[in-house]
């Protein structure tokens, strides 16, 4: 699986070397297509170097189409993972998927994601006409189209890769409903994995829905409303992010700020202006991320909801982790106690890394290497200034971020076996 | 337990708001004073007024009574907890403390605080005796003595507090053998944990020591000797710390650098001329901190080590986290997980408050406040600085951090009712 994603990264940075893939005909070096290949294809949007300015036209449908496979192999596998290696969600999850299960898996598989590619073809497609209509009336139509399928993928994938220019990504439009509603929507549903959509559009009552479906959505709504209402209240005030912008701006672009973080990466304000709590709540959210068999990253929502409710249980002293009359099982809540820590350690070790090899403030090494990560894309300015060591460590940190999660899924999905002989058992003390 | 600590607390701030507690004669104020005495309590050491020069000598002997309240009580309480809540160690350590468990609960309490207070003076008596030759040199034989008493007091109970004024702590005896090695010595046997040391004392043999106490011991020293390894290596050509000295001398001070973060808080080279990636380093020191049942804070050695093999189990697809032939209970993992994202969501909160509050870079801020919840002392500066939010913040966040583990430790003890009735299983995703 890894090594898919390796030969697809490898294959999209040969291409982008080319020089037909630079907009002056002269190559972007191996070094920076390799970095916007493995950022494309992790979705994660970082840039070395400007996608509307540097890259040709070809260039830019090489990124769109290694974003799009980049995001469909994600959801697809991890949809597969989590329902073939047993890891399945529920009885009741299982009887929506039971197309892709009442048959053999080869031709379970086949259906399975040919729904997820119809489903992200609605998506992308919807979104791509409504963009396309406001691009239009800027760029004239045939650049509108363009611009209007481009951001409709990136958005739904969660890239946060866009062609607009000069690294402004959509900051010219932060005032403007439409743009924001749309890439947000895409964002967000993108965000929620397949499996919480399919319920949504089969069982459409929140009661009937699946545990794991409850959990996303309420986490994810928690994590937007005290974003946006965070955002909100520091930046308000701020003349070089929301100071500016009217009433109406302000609650959009607020918002925006709120939904960008999981794990989308377009700003429609300057990231490098906002304030200091700001950016710190937006590594928060970056860490967190967007759901699990999703085009986003992170450490996923739910497993952040394990992990708050594993100490919520441990706070008043009762036995069992519970949420909505379901009690989650202790292995459930370890793979996410352990996710949540190889996440630090991951972000712990890159950041490291990067405070020897570049010359620059703690925080903006500290949130590139969470952006890097949770393949979120946002940006202090550090990604287009590092040392070509910083370039190898950061997309490292994407490819962990990106397969990582999926390969201990996968490597704890056969973990069946229990040790024939077991040691005694000792406790040390803790705390 | 809290109370007890909060009534001492109190108690301190009263005497040093005294007049007579201030060197000049003129209060320090309240909230100083509460600052002052939570940080000597909590044994942190984080100062907002130099204890050298601003408070008079009953005013340090005040803070010095405090620290040996503080740091007693804490060894004698988390003791006793962990023995008597049932979250006793083994039938081996039991067998140690046999002394103090095979009599009535009462009189078996008496004499294991009596072997503790024994054991922590002994320390403090050689500590002193060694610190006094050498004072004594430089500054007279009274000063000298009262100088050894106070800094082995200091050491051993982790507290760093120092009264050789301006805020300089160690740093004119960064190339002093005896200083160096007797205060490094005090601050590891003082972070051991009681119980460790009864072991090393009672079995002599490593592989006849309980899981725990090999445990410590081993963590203890990696992170020591890997702690040194990476100071010597990152702040050898650093003209502002290690560059400056001898050969000898900057072994002595790496090695301090190396101990001081678990969690002593003396510094003998500046902390506010480090590297970024030592300031860095030392805040994950600060993090783990010492070991439990000890003078020192963070979330504990163990901890870590727990959280560390829980990691490497899930990797290799093991089913239990073994650790030298013996396996780790699942409520002991558990606990070792809440307790290090309960200490993450601390750190993260009460620094998210101060980005707001206080006007300094973000690496400042993180540092104080990891310093502050592993009651480590050291500091880049800001704590003398602070707006009167932040030394609410920072008093809370030590006061937490200390009586926080154990208070949840309490909680935990009492959790042996399994509940009646429990809620059907249902997984969630995560990652
Ligand atoms: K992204
Ligand atoms: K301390």
């Amino acid at each position: 699986m890894a090594v898919g994603f390796a030969l697809l990264i490898l294959t999209g940075a040969v291409l982008l070397t080319l020089p037909i893939s630079a907009s002056d005909g002269k190559s972007v070096g191996f070094l920076d297509a390799l970095f916007t290949s493995t950022s494309a294809v992790c979705v994660t949007g970082l840039v070395v170097v400007d996608t509307g300015t540097r890259y040709s036209l070809f260039g830019q449908i090489v990124i769109m189409c290694l974003i799009q496979m980049g995001g469909l192999g994600i959801m697809t596998m991890t949809t597969t993972v989590f329902l073939l290696l047993g890891k399945k969600i529920t009885l009741r999850e299982r009887m929506v998927m039971q197309e892709a299960l009442n048959q053999s898996t080869l031709s379970g598989l086949v259906k399975l994601s040919r729904n997820i590619l119809i489903t992200t073809l609605i998506f992308e497609g919807t979104g791509a006409a409504l963009l396309a209509l406001r691009f239009s009336q800027i760029y004239g139509p045939t650049r509108g189209i363009y611009y209007g399928i481009f951001h409709a993928v990136s958005a739904f994938n969660n890239a946060g890769f866009d062609v607009i220019g000069n690294f402004k990504s959509l900051t010219q439009f932060a005032e403007d409903p439409l743009i924001n509603c749309v890439i947000m929507g895409l964002i967000i549903f993108g965000g929620l994995g397949f499996s919480v959509i399919q319920d949504i559009i089969a069982r459409k009552k929140f009661k009937h829905f699946s545990l794991h479906s409850k959990v996303v959505i309420v986490t994810t709504l928690l994590l937007l409303v005290s974003g946006f209402l965070a955002f909100y209240a520091i930046e308000r005030s701020n003349p070089y992010t929301l100071g500016g912008l009217s009433r109406k701006g302000k609650i959009l672009a607020a918002a925006f700020q709120s939904v960008t973080p999981r794990t989308a990466g377009f700003n429609t304000i300057s990231i490098t202006d906002l304030k200091m709590p700001s950016k710190y709540l937006t590594i928060l959210l970056m860490y967190i991320g967007a759901s699990p068999a999703s085009t986003g990253g992170g450490i996923k929502t739910s497993t952040f909801a394990v992990i708050i409710m594993m100490i919520y249980t441990i706070l008043v002293s009762k036995e069992d982790v519970e949420i909505s009359g379901r009690r989650i099982p202790y292995d459930n809540i370890f793979k996410a106690a352990v996710i949540g820590v190889i996440a630090l350690l991951l972000i712990f070790t890159s950041s490291f890394i990067l405070t020897i090899t570049e010359n620059t403030d703690f925080m903006s090494i500290l949130f590139e290497t969470t952006s890097a990560f949770g393949t979120v894309g946002l940006s202090l300015g550090l990604t287009p200034n590092l040392t070509d060591i910083g370039k190898v460590v950061i997309i490292l940190t994407m490819f962990a971020g990106r397969v990582g999660p999926l390969t201990l899924a996968m490597a704890l999905g056969g973990r069946t076996n229990k040790a024939m002989i077991r040691f005694p058992e000792e406790r040390v003390l803790v705390g």
